[in-house]
């Protein structure tokens, strides 16, 4: 039986056509962009139609398109180099952001001496909006909610905090790793000044994310050295990388909606049959949009530091939490953000559809995991 | 006619060897590591392996190699790094570091406050050790000298200055990232506290880079996130970039003592050939050791700015100067530093060798160069 991954949240198989595009700059065409010569020039050019085409899927200007090393870098630039530009200026954020924001401002408050509000959410895992525009008057260097979370999948209201961000003229940051390719994300329909992506996300390589950065919209960088990203992030740049994300961007976002509408579907009959199977459990951030590929449960009595284990002993990959944390044995800060109890919170497991995603593989899952956790049951202490 | 690449110092081909080893995590073999699943296990596996290997080649120990996202951003966390967690001690360097370096520690002075203390060069391109030495007392938060300079070769007093700084309880970092490959670079032989790498310049793939920490040197990290590279480097692994990374420090370090004897011979006939037939070029660094892949001339009356594009209209890639910087106007500051004025830097040109340079190509090269610095001397300026 082929093993079935269902952990696409936290990264995803690199696509074919990916590969491809990627190939020649991984052979022949190797040069340096800062090169003056052809080899220079040649990976100059395909560097900047990587940038171009991500802007035009982002419906961005090129010059707004910063390549960085990841998702977590792009977070970092977004709410430290904003912080150091701005300094003395307190940094807010929510509650549930990913570690690459929240220990980002954390860190802030430690190096510039800056406050940072971490605005809570609802039971739902939304954010508590009001809470923001009350602190809109102190004239924040940045504001950091994400346009999806990545353990729920619950939707934050972005569009509505951009808008009223950007009247107050306070910089909006909003990490969309999880939500691009799955919801539209575009920053020609929602007014945020910065915007975090992933590559490795959907479909592209990892080490590779961008930074969008609305024209006018000042940071400094984190990393210095030559004028590369207008000096904004420095190193030779991973002219592969880019060029494969690019490819899977422009992917991701043509197959957007049929693939979410497929994945939807079999993420819903996932729900319902493990909701028929184990009556006691319960979906988190149900009461809420959420992301259509994802799938985050409690299951009492039956810890994630166990379920995972087992189910990849059946064949299934599934997570605890996110991957950047899911080796840390405390309780998800997400759902205890969402006001779960460390006990309560103990017991998630998240499921992630993805593009090999088929109905087969959920008529397996739902045929193995309330086996499992039965199995897991029968052992747990009272 | 086949175009000649001589600017091996900018970037070098990805490896065949290198581009097979990393295919298998660019296909099936894509998991996260920080997952706890059998994906995730197998990338954190290969991953660690490839830890191993790079820290074999430096006759380190793995838990001493963290994986950075290229050169720069670990001499970034080397400088900028250390100096959060020193705050208030000085930052050493010489005045040719890469600006990766140099940048960082000016960038690090305006950040924390410290002051920075930029330590010169001889005519040859040779950091005045003794200058260094008179700072130690002041106890720096780290002093930073390169194993070889990019851009004329001058190979620095590293086993010493990492001596001294050692006695003195002085963490030293070294730039190694053009020394790799081409000299012996152990941590076992010469004592330095830290010391970067960069893949794409022995073969390996852009975007990947390491920092070797020696035991019990500390330092901050400069993007925060979840806990991967033990919190000093977040962010999702770029596992092929890792993998391919190991190859091609093992292949550069089997092959180099064969291919650094045979690519002197073809550099010095180079250089001899040039020196005939351009009887007033002088050869920077001369006067010391070099690399043995780098040739940097200045040709009175001939600016790299035109030299460099009529070369490349040949068929032959040159830089002037080092790649970070070709796209700026502004004279070496490794040449200024070296004593040459504004007007004697700006004619510098710089060949680098490497893998697929032949014979053959040196012979071309020595037939096309006078002619082109003839044609464009009768251009010039009186």
């Amino acid at each position: 039986m082929d093993p079935i991954y269902l952990d696409y949240s936290a990264t995803s198989p690199l696509r074919r056509e990916v590969l491809e595009a990627m190939l020649p700059f991984m052979g022949e065409r190797f040069g340096n962009p800062s090169s003056l010569h052809r080899w220079g020039r040649e990976a100059r050019a395909a560097l900047e139609d990587a940038r171009a085409r991500l802007a035009e899927v982002l419906g961005a200007g090129p010059l707004e398109v910063l390549f960085t090393r990841g998702g977590t870098e792009a977070d970092n630039m977004a709410v430290l180099g904003r912080a150091h530009f701005a300094p003395g200026a307190p940094v807010v954020c929510s509650s549930i952001e990913h570690k690459a924001v929240l220990a980002t401002a954390k860190a802030t408050a430690r190096l510039t001496g800056s406050a940072f509000h971490v605005v809570g959410v609802d039971s739902a895992g939304v954010v508590r909006e009001e809470e923001i525009y009350a602190l809109l008057d102190a004239k924040p260097a940045v504001v950091s909610v994400m346009w999806a979370n990545n353990e729920v999948g619950s939707v934050q209201p972005v569009a509505r905090i951009a808008e009223r961000c950007s009247e107050a003229g306070v910089v909006f940051h909003t990490d969309a790793v999880q939500a691009f390719g799955k919801l539209e994300v575009r920053v020609d329909r929602v007014p945020a000044a910065m915007l975090s992506l992933s590559a490795h996300k959907v479909g592209g390589p990892k080490g590779v994310g961008l930074l969008y950065a609305r024209k006018g919209t000042r940071f400094h960088p984190l990393v210095y050295g030559g004028s590369q990203e207008r000096g904004l992030r420095p190193g030779t740049e991973d002219v592969a990388g880019a060029v494969g994300f690019a490819v899977a961007a422009e992917i991701a976002v043509r197959e957007r909606e049929t693939e979410m509408a497929r994945l939807a579907v079999l993420r819903d009959r996932l729900e319902a049959g493990l909701r028929a199977a184990i009556p006691d459990l319960c979906v988190n951030a149900a009461g809420t949009e959420r992301l259509p590929t994802v799938l985050n449960l409690c299951i009492p009595g039956v810890d994630s530091g166990a379920l995972v284990p087992a189910l990849d002993l059946e064949g299934i990959a599934a997570s605890g939490g996110s991957a950047c944390t899911s080796g840390a044995a405390e309780p998800s800060h997400v759902l205890t953000a969402m006001g779960l109890d460390a006990a309560a919170a103990a017991p998630s497991v998240r499921f992630s559809l993805g593009k090999e995603t088929t109905n087969a593989q959920i008529d397996r899952v739902l045929a193995v995991v309330p086996a499992v956790v039965e199995r897991l049951r029968s052992f747990a202490p009272i």
